[in-house]
C-alpha cells in the first residue's frame, strides 16, 4: 500500500506553470491506469486535442469550462466527465479561484 | 462525452445503507477502468479483505482510517491511497462526519 498527500507530490509545470500535474503512481509502478491531479489557475486552459485513450475525470475543487465539438459546458466540485477515445476535448478556466480535478487514463495515455 | 453530477448518479446502498456506491460509467460503457465514488457515513466500514485487482483512491470529502496487514493510516481529503493487487485492506469511518472517496478499478474488478 502507498499513500501520499497531494502536496507530498511534486507537481509538473505545464503552460507556462499555469497548469500543474500531479502523477501520484507513475505508469511503471502499476499494472492499468494512472490517477493524475490537474490544477488549473485561472485563466489557464488545456489543448483542444484528442488521442486514441478515455479520460474518466473528477472535479475535486473549484469550476471549469469543459468543451467539446458540440459544444460547451460548465462544471464543478462534484461533477464527472467521461471523454471518449479519440473525441477532441479542451478543459478551461474561466473562474476567478484555482480549479483541480483527478483525471484518470490507461497506461498507454501516461507520458 | 458525457458529464454528471455525482447528485445525479443513483447510489448503490451496501452495508445496510452505510456505504454508498456511485458508478459513474459502468463496465460495459468504458474499455480500460471504472471510476466509483463511495460515501461512508460515521461508524461504517469496508470488509477487510483482498482480490487480484488493484484500487487507486483520493479523498474527496472527510476522513477516513485506512487499514491493511502492516497495520492502519488516517487520511483526509487530498490523500491519495494505491492498494496492490491481492492486498488486504478496509477503510473505516471513525469520524462523526460522512467521508467520501473515489475508487478506481480495472473493469475486471467492478460487479
Amino acid at each position: 500500500m502507498t499513500i501520499k498527500h497531494v502536496n507530498e507530490v511534486e507537481p509538473q509545470k505545464l503552460m507556462n506553470g499555469e497548469v500543474l500535474k500531479r502523477v501520484f503512481m507513475s505508469k511503471d509502478e502499476v499494472p492499468t491506469f494512472v490517477m493524475r491531479l490537474f490544477t488549473l489557475q485561472p485563466g489557464a486552459s488545456t489543448p483542444f486535442h484528442s488521442h486514441p485513450w478515455e479520460h474518466e475525470v473528477f472535479v475535486v475543487e473549484g469550476r471549469l469550462k469543459v468543451v467539446c465539438e458540440n459544444g460547451e459546458t460548465i462544471v464543478e466540485k462534484g461533477h464527472f466527465v467521461y471523454v471518449l477515445p479519440n473525441e477532441l476535448h479542451q478543459f478551461i478556466n474561466v473562474f476567478e479561484s484555482a480549479c483541480s480535478f483527478i483525471c484518470v487514463v490507461p497506461k498507454e495515455g501516461e507520458d
